[in-house]
């Protein structure tokens, strides 16, 4: 009898998103005439850089003739990509990361659901809260929790991410094996200090732990004081997994490239606690299960390594980032507690009320879609996320009507 | 203390491909006036169809301007490509799909390799020998094998391709819960008949068993009386799951998109036997873990189901197959046994002595490399692979050498 993973009957279907699209579907109706804004969804708004377009045609050209076409290319990706990423990302910063210890892929959604397999299923999970759902579900999927109870699952110690401890979690009370990390962090906008993440480091390194540090957003960092790069801190690249995207940093999210870094000497343990590489264990489950990112695709994203890639690029960013501090700004004049906006294209807003309360004055006051915080775990819960992808345009807009509502 | 998925411990390294690559390097140092002649891998060599560089082209273009950009689309792809699929490669041939039972992907390497994670650990696995390796490989991580000796993994079902069974497996003895199929098969050429195909749809209702139907080969098969689907036959669609990809029928190799088709009515059973609908089953694990398909490589499929588009892929395969039939009189006439080379690109020809003798053979006396098919498998001793990617200039040089060499 052929029998399904049971495990997935303990997911929790998600209806964050789906709520909300309900929601404002019904508002729509009762209000024809009403422009909806969303700064609900992390996704991109802007074109991609001239620069991606222009080697996206070249490399679409080269696929058009017998002397330049090209069929399976490397599963790790191409060295032209790998070596630009190890330089100018890593490199450059004084982080000592090798091309051959970056793997390209199509998202960093994939490489973190994953990065779980190739490790033990009796290890113990610390997963922040709030947080993005991948993590979790992808544990969930693979038998690493129990039931799902008062909105938590057994047996994963969650990291609170709070007011209190300025939404950077604290260290664990009890053992944990596999820590998740994500900085700056989605939703809370949140991000790190050296001297904090060197806590995270050297607490990995002291208890056998292994660090899977989520950078999509490093991109939008301002003050070159805070770490890019878990590997610009001593001692990391024993324990820790690093995933990047050009996603949000170069507007790749309908085009799809990312990649992860697993240095040499990382290292996981067999069950007699020997140490054992964890390089071989991925990039054997990454050739095994994967065949390579799209040849035209990896050429657009290394033009992200150009002097004039690098100048968009950087444009991008500095326009959603002009958002952010025009929302920061008058969220704080309103005299609402928020976090994020200054290093990340999210701002993190105490509502003082219930989510979905504020969710619901937003948009029937206002007209403005955002994400209720509740949605991202129990943590979430009184806050709402604002996002900082749209035309300014329509930021400004959002943001005199909520003024006019909310004051 | 962070564990290894210890699974992996039980993996053999394949050898084959790195095997035949150090063999040629050495050969090719001490003959280096010889042109080596590759008639060995799987690849395509012919450029993309001039219909999917122009769409791709002009999916690119609609990437970099703000009015058409498109950020993530749905993870199952982009209707445009599913309804295409839908209408002409199913409904078109009498099988009943519909559009929202595709899932667009990467590859059908990923999609034969992730599939399994959505079924049970505890179930019996019964898959083909000589394989393509992911099938196995990817269960051995998962638990599903015990060790690896004399040659097979403990616990794994082969279903055996002999010249016996003009290599078409025989109903297993025991029972067994998920059977993986390949037709046109990988690595032997062969195909299956709509009755020969039956009996395993049979087998797997009466059994509660599964197939995984993998047709990424459908696109070479001539004869209008083999099934190209197994959807074409009745009661397939509660049993049995389709890989189909247009790595080797549009030359998408290094392009990147393939699908699988998962229908609404096929089941799986929860472990107090009741039936569980697969097809949620693999959405959830499908969005859960994946970000959708580039939006220009989707665009550059889709062009494959255009009037031009069919006709430049059909001179494609054609062109292949005109190799593939060369290739497969020449070894005929010289006395040698084989199949495959009517219906698929790979010629799969017993060679009377041990496949790695022959494959010297083949590269000292001729200066051609070949597949030797015991890297396939046990069943594979004493075969060697011929694959028809290739140019007809060097295939034609191929043939005339190992004449030459051989008669």
């Amino acid at each position: 009898m052929i029998t399904i993973n049971e495990h997935y009957k303990k997911l929790q279907a998600s209806y964050l998103f789906s709520d909300i699209a309900r929601r404002v579907a019904t508002y729509q109706q009762n209000h024809p005439d009403q422009r909806i804004i969303k700064l609900g969804i992390g996704d991109v708004t802007k074109p991609l850089p001239p620069a991606c377009i222009q080697a996206f045609h070249q490399a679409v050209e080269e696929m058009g003739k017998e002397e330049t076409f090209r069929g399976y290319g490397p599963e790790q990706g191409y060295p032209f990509l790998r070596e630009a990423i190890a330089a100018q990302d890593f490199q450059a910063r004084g982080a000592d990361i090798a091309a051959d210890e970056i793997f390209i892929s199509d998202g960093a959604k994939c490489d973190t659901g994953n990065i779980q397999e190739i490790f033990g299923t009796d290890i113990v999970i610390a997963i922040p809260d709030p947080v993005y759902p991948v993590y979790l579900d992808t544990n969930v999927m693979a038998g690493r929790t129990g039931v799902y109870r008062d909105g938590r699952y057994d047996g994963i110690v969650y990291l609170e991410s709070r007011k209190d401890n300025q939404f950077i979690p604290d260290l664990p009370q009890t053992p944990v094996d596999l820590i998740y990390l994500c900085f700056p962090n989605n939703p809370t906008g949140s991000t790190i200090s050296r001297e904090a993440l060197q806590v995270w480091v050297d607490y990995a390194r002291q208890n056998k732990a292994l660090i899977l540090f989520d950078a999509a957003y490093e991109a939008f960092i301002r003050d070159p004081a805070l770490p890019k790069s878990i590997y610009e801190l001593p001692g990391a690249r024993e324990v820790a997994i690093e995933f990047r995207s050009f996603s949000k940093s170069g507007g790749f999210t309908g085009t799809r490239c990312a990649y992860t870094v697993v240095p040499k000497d990382c290292r996981a343990f067999d069950h007699q606690g020997n140490e054992q590489p964890v390089h071989p264990l991925w990039n054997r489950r990454h050739s095994t299960k994967f065949n390579g990112v799209s040849y035209p695709v990896q050429r657009a994203a290394a033009a992200l390594y150009t002097d004039e890639g690098k100048k968009q690029a950087a444009t991008l960013v500095d326009y959603y980032m002009g958002n952010a501090a025009l929302i920061r700004s008058e969220i704080t004049a309103l005299g609402y507690d928020c976090v994020g906006g200054d290093h990340s294209p999210y701002i993190w807003i105490d509502s003082r009320t219930d989510s979905w309360q504020f969710f619901d004055r937003l948009l029937e006051q206002a007209g403005v879609v955002c994400t209720p915080g509740s949605g991202f775990g129990r943590c979430g819960a009184g806050y709402i996320r604002l996002s900082a992808f749209n035309s300014r345009e329509n930021v400004e807009q959002a943001l005199q009507r909520i003024r006019e509502s909310l004051s």
